[in-house]
Parts: structure tokens; C-alpha cells; sequence
């Protein structure tokens, strides 16, 4: 047993430009931790218990730079078929989400519908419609009624503040089968002003997701605020790069929703210069937001639907980002692997087995592969195992997986959680 | 309610050239119907329960003509290593499989064990080693002992027999999670005999398979045997194309195993003019081997681990074939989907995310869907459903999912199951 603690575990490269290097730290306020930013979250009456909010508002204190990401499934809502040219046009005051309801498969009349309630936010807040984004999540396929809106935008205008309890409330009312709400937020200096001078700039937002969907529901759905000053390109392309290294590396249960929207608004009221994308301070801004959204993933798939663990998948080693990502892909999805967890077992043969078949070039001689620290294969070949040792590290609430594919230098992370009973119960109890 | 039942379901096209229009039919015998052929199964001690058969031998009375598909998993196993070239070549007297150890991840020592197995085999049959398939499946990561292959091999040779018995005792042997034993046969007339007078052949087999893994195990493994005077490129043609629509379109939980390989013998024991791949009697030789391995394939995914229910997935009117296949994995993959059939949820807004997520061209408006023969979504838009009806229907145990993309002619037909909490707590369960 003891010839497996001599061995070094597999090093995973710390990328460079995290956004600590730039200065930046955690902070509270959540999405409201932005200047320039009011959030509010009420009961509109989407859902039946009059206790749970279901009517998220995010407003720019003035019409603001924005951009947005949305899902790539064939079946996207109206939400998203509304917002993706609004959100690509680069200018927004105000972003509504719902819960309860999906308005997916719902046809040109959930079109309608859609529009219509972003007319109602645009009356209430005084700006075109073209300038309210839209969002929802909930059930797939049935009509999102136009009434709760007709009170419920009004009511969340009149409560729009500017506090932590606000972005909690907000962040509150999107939530579906979330177990809590996911809110994160830092703060950080940016060169902004005379002469480069420093300028406190803040990042903030929250998310929802679970699963792809509760009994019948769907979606990820996130909004992330800052008061940097970015131009619409700066803000798209910033938003592009931290998505795709965070919410699309995370995984639940392989599938993609109707709905994912991500939205970023970009107030600039901390002052200072424009960041364009070539700009000095662009680095460390797009750090930020990253840094912000990187927690937020890792929220999403802590509360992956009945998961019990976190699970950090890295491949290191390969021969191209295209199979880096194939091989931490294949692992966070097998159904194996994520019962293995679940079960509180060291099974290396299931991660051998996900890697093996993922489509990257390797040698099964040269791969290597650690659970939890602890070197478990080299070269191909398994490692004496010390179960107690094994049993104690999965007391650990995240779960850590490393493989070495030594076949070139790309890399790969990769978010998920154990699949347990109780996944099986929330996706397979009969729609009520 | 009622107009739910006007509309018509989705067309599936049958495919034409089943081997039911060939004139073939199923009969008894297993992998003992071809003439020729004699098998075994009895206990050698890979297991520690002696009742327990773990070696099984499948032996032409002849050496023969033999084909071969393997794993493309990276992490293959030893045997997969050895039988790869000789199934190659063309020619084999007999196959060597056992459960209980997998021999996968073990190195140049499973290697060399493999080989040693097979020399066992030629010796007590009289052949070259280079005739001798081999195949394993069981845990991963343990080195395979050559001890009971020593005892064991010598007494499958002296059980061997040609009868129903013999055949399922080699297809008991194989078993590792599977809840019973896999075996089919057909019987039908080639033109083989002068002036193409009709010759009765037969072709059989068995399979294993039920998960990518037990508890740490692993794979499928199949041995189809026909009687008909196949030559090497015609018996390794019609199993390619036999695989390609039966094994491979079924899937337990999108893991493939290290392990898998599935074998075929020819021993042309019926008699008649040997069949090229340009013969007129290929073709209904063809179908009856796919015939024979669409029974398989759907008693593998009817077995899946902890399934309640069968599941077969047509996607129809697809732009391209590519598409059709993803479209029809996307579903059959779904945790999601396959919750909600465990939970007698009539859930097709699952079903819709799925197509919609798998990357196939089509539009939502000109899709249809169809549950188990019930329409349910029409041109992207949900008909109303009959709940009770669906309740009825959850009864059988073979579940139907119908989509049409409205996209072209190309279409796909995929097997699977239900997961359940019986599928996590087998493979959630700590090794024992």
C-alpha cells in the first residue's frame, strides 16, 4: 500500500490570468453587487404557492451595454428566440426572467406572449422593448399565461433596489429544483483612471440549474453584472470566453436544455475609460467575469439534481483540446463513473473504460490516473489500492479525478456530481 | 381527447430484405443449430461458487471460416488483442471465453496469459494456437489466472456436444450481470443445392451483456455460428453489416466496455456451393445472421442493468443518416428520457430536448412525435393528451418512441431501457 503514496500524483497545469492574479477577490452583493445595477424578485403567480417567488428582474439604472449566450438546441424557447437578436444588438435596460413555466413548444403563440411581457416591462421602466431581455424556465409545452405579468412587472419594478437581499430575492425566483440560490460576486481594481490610476470594479450575478429540467421543466438560466465599462464587443467576447470554459463544462446529465440563456449587462458606472477587447485593463475584467461564472458552474453542479458529491474531472496530457475535452467529457457523463461515486467506490476501470472509448488518441501504456489524490494507474497498469485510505478521502464533499493521457500537452476541466437513487425519484415521479 | 386519436401515427418503414422474407424462421438449438458446431460451458474456477459455469467453449468440428468485430474502446482488453488478427485471417477451429475477469488493463502478464489459454485449447483440440479465438469479461485491473484453464479447458473439450443443452450451458457460462441467458436461431432454404435447389441452414448464438459493467466488470460478448458455406470475406461482410444496425445501435448507459467482440462461424457443414459476397444466396444468408442478431441485440437491451422496460427509439425523415442516428441516440441516451419511462411519465417534452440537443438539422415547427403508437406532438406543438390512456399503455413491457423530422427520407432505429434505482444501486454498490 505504501508504493502508492511514493508516487507523484498527476500535475495539473494552473492556467495563467486567473482573475486572483489580477487582484480580484470575492465580495458580497451577489448581482446587485455592480453599481448601476437593481434587482428584484416577486410573486406573480406563475406558480400556485403564493410563498415562492417566480418573477426575477435585473435593471440598468440607464440603457447599458449587454451580451448574451444562448442554448444550442433545436427546440429553444420563445424566451430565447426573442432575446438572442436583442442581446446580439448590444444595448438592454433590463432583463426578466421567470419560473414555473417554460414557454418552450408553445408556437407563435408563446411568441406572442413573449414580446408582449417585454412590452409590459418596457412601459414600466420607460425604455423600447427592444431593450428588455426575456428568459423563462419551467414546464416544456404549455401556454405561459400573459396575466401574472399584467401585476407582476409592476410590483418588481416598484421593489427594483439596489442591496444583497434584492439580488438574493431575484436569484430566489428563478430557482426550479435548485436546492438554494447561487449567487457570487468580486471585486477588483482595474486601470481605469488618470494615468492607469486604479478603479474598484465589481462582478456579480446569480444562476439557476439542477437538471435540464424538473418534472417537466427545463433550464440553466444566468445573469451577470458589472460596472466596468465595456464596449458591447469587449462584453460579448468576454462573456463568450468565460462560458465556454465554465457552464459548458458542466455537466449533470448529459442534456441541454430548451431554454439556456446567459445574459451580462455592463452598466459602466464605475467610470473610467471604455475597455475595448485590446484594451489594458481587458485582461483582467474578462478574468472577472470568468472567475464569477466559474463558481457559479461549480454551484450548478454541487446542486445537480439528488447529487451528494461535486466532481472535478481533468485530463491533462493530450494531444489536442478537442480530445481533452472528449475524454473529461466522456468520464463526467458515464453513468458508471458518477454511480461509482455515488457508491463510494474506487473504481479506476470505469474512468479507464469512459477515457478509452471518448474517441482521444492515446496509449493505454503511457495513461496514467489519480482518484482524489491518490495514484490509482501508471502506465496502463493499476497501483495497490488502500481501501481505507480510499473510503476515508470520500468522505471529502468534492470529488477530484485526474487523468494523464500522455500523448501531448492540452487540458481539460470539467464539472459534475454523483448520480444517486434520489436523481432517479426527482426524474422519474409521474408528473402531478 | 378524441382528436388525439384521429391524427395519424408516424410511418416507421420496415426495411426491406428481413430475413423473414428470405424465408427464414426462428428454430431451437442456440449456437448448436448449425450443424457442425459443438459446445460447452462448465465451471473452472474464475468464480469462487462452483455452481456457477465461467469457461464456455464453441468448437467447429472442422477449422472453418470465421469472422470478427471488436471493441474500439482504447483501453481494449488482452484477448481483443490476440483475437483481432486471428479472426483477420479468416480461418479458427474454436473460441475460449470466460467470465469473472476480464482480463483488461493487465499488461504484457494478461498477454501472455491469453496466449497460454489458447495454447491449452489447440493442444486439447489438436489445432494451431493461431486458431483459437479468445474472450474474457469480469473484473478489470486483475491479472487472469492460467490455473483454471489448465483443468477447465480439457474438461469443456471432453462435454462438448451438438445439443440445445451444450449451447446453453456455453451461453450460461458468459453470464456476468445478466439476469438470463441470451440465445437465438433461425432455420431457412439457401440456393445451394444443383440447379439452386433449396439447402436448409441454420444460424445461431448467444451474447452477454447487460451493462458496460458489473460492479467492476465488464462487456458484450457474442458468438453467432451458422452452418451456411460462407467464404471468409462474405462471413466477415455480413457481420460487419449485421453489427452495425443491431449491436451497435443498443445502448444500457452509453458506456462501451473494453471487452466487446462478437465472433462468427462458418462451418458450411449444410452442404453446397460456397457463398461469396456476389452469391445469390448472400443475401438471405445476410439477413438471417441479422435476423439473428436483432434478437440479440434487443434481449441485451430488454436485460440492461435494473431495466424494467424495453425501449425502442425510430427516428424517421431524417436529412441524413448521421442525423437520424444522433437524433435516435440522443434519445436513447437520456437520463432524462429514460427516468421519465421508468416513472410511466408520458413526458415527450424530454424526448423533443433530446432531438433537439443531438445536433441533427430540422425544424421544431415540422416536427412530430409519438408515444408508445400515441400522437403527442404535432408540427412542434402538443396534441392533448389522455393520460389514463397513457397509464394503459406504460402497462406493456416494450415501450415505442416515434419522431419525424420532417427533414428528408433518412431514418434509425436504436434500442434501449429504462434507468432505474435498481440500475444505481448495481453499480453504485462497493465492490465486494
Amino acid at each position: 500500500m505504501e508504493n502508492a503514496h511514493v508516487i507523484a500524483p498527476i500535475e495539473i497545469p494552473t492556467p495563467a490570468g486567473g482573475m486572483e492574479e489580477h487582484g480580484f477577490a470575492p465580495c458580497d452583493g451577489g448581482v446587485c453587487a455592480a453599481r448601476g445595477v437593481r434587482a428584484a424578485g416577486v410573486h406573480a403567480g406563475f406558480r400556485r404557492d403564493p410563498s415562492r417567488l417566480d418573477l426575477a428582474l435585473v435593471a440598468a439604472d440607464a440603457p447599458c451595454v449587454c451580451a448574451g449566450t444562448f442554448t444550442t438546441n433545436r427546440f429553444c424557447a420563445a424566451p430565447v428566440l426573442v432575446s438572442r437578436p436583442r442581446a446580439a444588438a448590444g444595448r438592454a435596460c433590463a432583463i426578466l426572467l421567470n419560473s414555473g413555466n417554460a414557454n418552450a413548444a408553445t408556437g407563435d403563440a408563446g411568441m406572442e406572449v413573449a414580446l408582449a411581457s417585454s412590452q409590459i416591462a418596457a412601459d414600466a421602466l420607460g425604455c423600447p422593448p427592444e431593450q428588455i431581455l426575456v428568459a423563462s424556465t419551467g414546464v416544456i409545452g404549455t401556454q405561459l399565461p400573459l396575466d401574472p405579468f399584467e401585476e407582476g412587472v409592476p410590483a418588481a419594478v416598484a421593489s427594483l433596489a439596489s442591496s444583497p437581499e434584492a439580488a438574493h430575492d431575484a436569484a430566489c425566483a428563478v430557482m426550479t429544483t435548485d436546492t438554494c440560490a447561487k449567487e457570487a460576486a468580486v471585486a477588483g481594481p482595474l486601470p481605469l483612471g488618470a494615468d492607469g490610476a486604479p478603479v474598484t470594479v465589481h462582478v456579480g450575478g446569480f444562476v439557476k440549474g439542477s437538471g435540464m429540467i424538473q418534472p417537466n421543466m427545463a433550464t440553466m438560466l444566468c445573469v451577470i453584472t458589472t460596472d466596468a465599462p465595456l464596449d458591447a464587443e469587449a462584453a460579448h467576447e468576454a462573456l463568450l470566453a468565460a462560458v465556454k470554459t465554465t457552464f459548458n463544462h458542466v455537466t449533470v446529465d448529459s442534456d441541454t436544455s430548451t431554454n439556456d440563456s446567459t445574459f451580462l449587462l455592463a452598466t459602466g458606472a464605475a467610470g473610467g475609460e471604455t475597455i475595448a477587447c485590446g484594451s489594458p485593463a481587458y485582461p483582467a475584467i474578462a478574468a472577472a467575469i470568468r472567475g464569477v461564472c466559474e463558481t457559479l458552474a461549480r454551484m450548478i453542479a454541487a446542486d445537480g439534481e439528488g447529487a451528494t458529491k461535486l466532481v472535478t474531472v481533468d485530463v491533462v496530457n493530450a494531444s489536442t483540446q478537442a480530445d481533452a475535452d472528449a475524454a473529461a467529457f466522456a468520464i463526467a457523463n458515464s453513468p458508471l463513473v458518477k454511480c461509482a461515486i455515488f457508491g463510494r467506490d474506487a473504481n479506476w476501470g470505469r474512468i479507464a473504460m469512459a477515457v478509452g472509448k471518448s474517441g482521444a488518441a492515446f496509449d493505454q501504456r503511457a495513461c496514467d490516473i489519480d482518484l482524489m489524490g491518490v495514484p490509482v494507474l501508471r502506465a496502463g497498469l493499476p497501483l495497490p489500492l488502500d481501501e481505507d485510505e480510499m473510503l476515508r478521502r470520500f468522505e471529502r464533499d468534492c470529488i477530484d479525478i485526474a487523468v494523464s493521457l500522455g500523448a501531448g500537452s492540452a487540458c481539460s476541466r470539467v464539472w459534475t456530481c454523483d448520480l444517486t437513487h434520489e436523481y432517479v425519484t426527482i426524474n422519474g415521479d409521474y408528473r402531478t
